[in-house]
């Protein structure tokens, strides 16, 4: 699919300063943009990298822009930020009926096992071997690797991407929208999510675990990582390989996760920030803010070092009685 | 529906005072009672309120009850509360046999989309342009606004009402029963969940997010409201206009919040508490007692201001180590 | 099925000493060991308890056996432990393909109501009376007692026995993978899932709440359980009778919970520990070792009274006082 710029400038009653005639096939993240998509620079920080990127078509707002760069770009009064809901709907791909329950356009692969009453979208692909449980929904443009298992109940949503090897516990949901809105006259409007989820090979997805798509570009897990039961993946959450956790961990939108890092039980981790290779996390941890250490067990919220934590909650249990203890050293030093 | 109250006096070993030829069309929490609807007063401070009420026919304790009200009692000689069980059991309304994919009685508006696999029950009314993806499960008199979307694997239970532009992410759980039981020889016994959940306009359910039914009455979640996955919300609870809660929230029965209130991710609401409008909770706050501020930000357990839990957590790390001074301290004070 | 215990050492690389010709029927946990199965004794602690097992066959390390207890040993250089990923593999049962919405060998019961678009898979029994829900998938093998309901979307995984009078709300997943992996070239590799859930009567499950099967061996939830939504139960978790858990509770693998325990909401229970019985565990808390008391109101992490505990979070708020206070005495005392 294609989008002339010039009804992408329309739309957003901006200015073009280049190549008018310029087709875009989408709508990217800034840095991991492609030559024929469209991405915004929201400020200036990001107008000085411009030069760094790959899109020739920028969404920036009027101020001095770079030169000589071979870019076109479209002018907004506004801060760019502000046109992303229009921008989403603009973009957002359209969806085909549904027709049947396996339908014609799906391309199975040799020896794959399609259960009774699983659903099947348009042009899905499914790789060979692979089984698909009853009462699966496999939505339109999904593809499946090899060798995967995709069990009762899941939902695979729009577009997204499964590797070989991957096994996709029951009741988990593969691509539901982020949690994107904006207040218009004071009530809450939806952003529409139009990135997909990209799950590597040798993922596994635990019972009822939710993997949000991103808004635009999309949330990937790598290779080898494996998810325990009841997490939560926001959008464009991007988890290294070998990544593990227990149930119930919460990992908030676009947020960066190293490679081979542990999480235990309950962990919350704040959204948009980067943490380091091999760390673990103990059950009930809760990350605010950016971890840049590496090979740690780290615990508490704050997050502290594991004994560290270990001291200061045992502490916690001495705290009563050392506020009483406070307070007779004050009465003997006012005598 | 009716019910003659002689019957429900006949279940309960209730004496009736008032006119006995009554008839009810269901049973009610007492201040949303309707006229036409049966409720109970369970002790004096309630009974000191029958006044306010529309309900004519009220299950009340043998005590002194007040006169010249027009209101027809039913007397029993336990605690109406007691009586619960067996009342819940009466009211219950009964279900039709699962019949076909797409019962006869349902209603779809025009221009609706009902993917393959998808089961419509008897007496469900869907609105024009509403979109029912693969595997939805609609249970019997559901009624789903115009312009909806129900992502695949839902599932709405009996009786409930989602208004229009809803969308409801993959997974989620409309209207499962509440968590009510009691004790019989030392035993946990089911208590039936009668209630309905009702989604006003524009509310969007994130995916394998639980939202229960009211035991008596109704969950009701307000407009404008956007709640993300993995949130469960109790029976009876009262979520106000403009709701936002991130994803992991919990929020316990019977709980009522204000307008514009926002829940970060993994907080905790205690059951039975009024939350005051336009506060906002870090994510993993833990609130059990009523909230009447309003326009705050709030974190931590028990809740603060943000920044004071901000300052008692930095604060933590520093507790064993004063702990050792306030020994030393004491040495010194002794010597 | 049989196996031939010849098999098992060449697979495995072990030496038999005892009777060759023997014949295993699966394996199981060390203490839960029947007659006809193997089972292995990982170090000295479990080989000095051999006598007490039922198992006649039993994997050990090359150390000092027990003599004259009539055992026939397989033989092991290794870790018995390390032998786990094989040794699941070759007693994971085979699966029979997917071959109708109602398969052919499953037994329905009398006036048991199963409604459109639920799959019943191969040799599954099910009993009078009971109600299956639209999208439900019950797998091969599964067992489910008299006068049950299944709501929509829920998952049983195959093998898995539910009692009589079981309440399974919509999504909820019973039986699906433990989370097991063992790094293989620092890869996480999974680990065959071969135990099953076992429900006893009277439990009723919450919407979306996930119950894993047992690793070998058995998840076992006792008579008059209730769990509400979201909740987490690990795999080989046994829960004694009338076990009462409000939602989003995580309890970690193996853990053993006495009878009538109560668990409010968002509490975490680790791995491999055991609860005394008639407990309480406030909303929240957390549990990360051996409970041994019993009939206690307890909250907090880590784990006290729940008095004590309201009185630390009450002291909290005075925490970054009293470390100026503190500061304050150390000066006047220097002077």
């Amino acid at each position: 699919m294609s989008y002339k710029i010039t009804d992408v400038a329309n739309l957003l009653n901006c200015e073009i300063k280049g190549d008018k005639s310029l087709l875009v096939k989408g709508l990217s993240p800034f840095f991991q943009s492609k030559e024929d998509e469209l991405t915004f620079a929201a400020d200036e920080k990001f107008i000085h990298k411009i030069a760094e990127i790959k899109a020739k078509v920028i969404i920036v707002p009027d101020i001095e822009l770079p030169e000589n760069l071979g870019k076109t770009f479209l002018i907004t009064k506004k801060n760019p930020r502000e046109l992303m809901p229009l921008l989403l709907n603009f973009f957002k791909r359209p969806r085909k009926k549904f027709n049947k329950l396996i339908e014609a356009s799906s391309k199975i692969g040799s020896n794959v096992e399609i259960a009774p009453n699983a659903y099947i979208g348009h042009d899905v692909e499914i790789g060979e071997n692979t089984i698909i449980y009853p009462n699966v929904t496999i939505c339109e443009g999904v593809k499946i690797g090899k060798n995967s298992i995709i069990y009762p109940n899941v939902t695979i949503r729009e577009f997204c991407e499964l590797g070989e090897r991957n096994i996709i516990q029951s009741g988990a949901i593969i691509g539901g929208d982020g949690f994107g809105f904006v207040k218009v006259n004071g009530n809450n409007m939806k952003i529409e999510q139009i990135g997909r989820v990209v799950l590597e090979d040798d993922v596994e997805i635990g019972s009822n675990t939710t993997i949000d798509r991103g808004t635009i570009g999309d949330t990937i897990i790598k290779k080898y990582s494996k998810l325990d039961n009841l997490v939560q993946v926001g959008h464009n959450v991007i988890l290294g390989e070998n990544f593990l956790s227990a149930s119930q961990t919460g990992i908030a939108g676009s947020t960066e996760v190293g490679e081979n890092v542990t999480m235990g039980g309950q962990v919350g981790i704040g959204g948009h920030i980067k943490i380091g290779k091999n760390n673990m996390f103990a059950a009930r941890s809760a990350v605010t803010g950016n971890v840049k250490e590496e090979n740690k067990v780290l615990a508490g919220f704050p997050i502290v070092g594991l004994k560290e934590d270990m001291r200061i909650r045992a502490s916690l249990k001495k705290l009563p009685e050392m506020i009483k203890k406070i307070k007779q050293i004050e009465k003997k030093l006012k005598k």
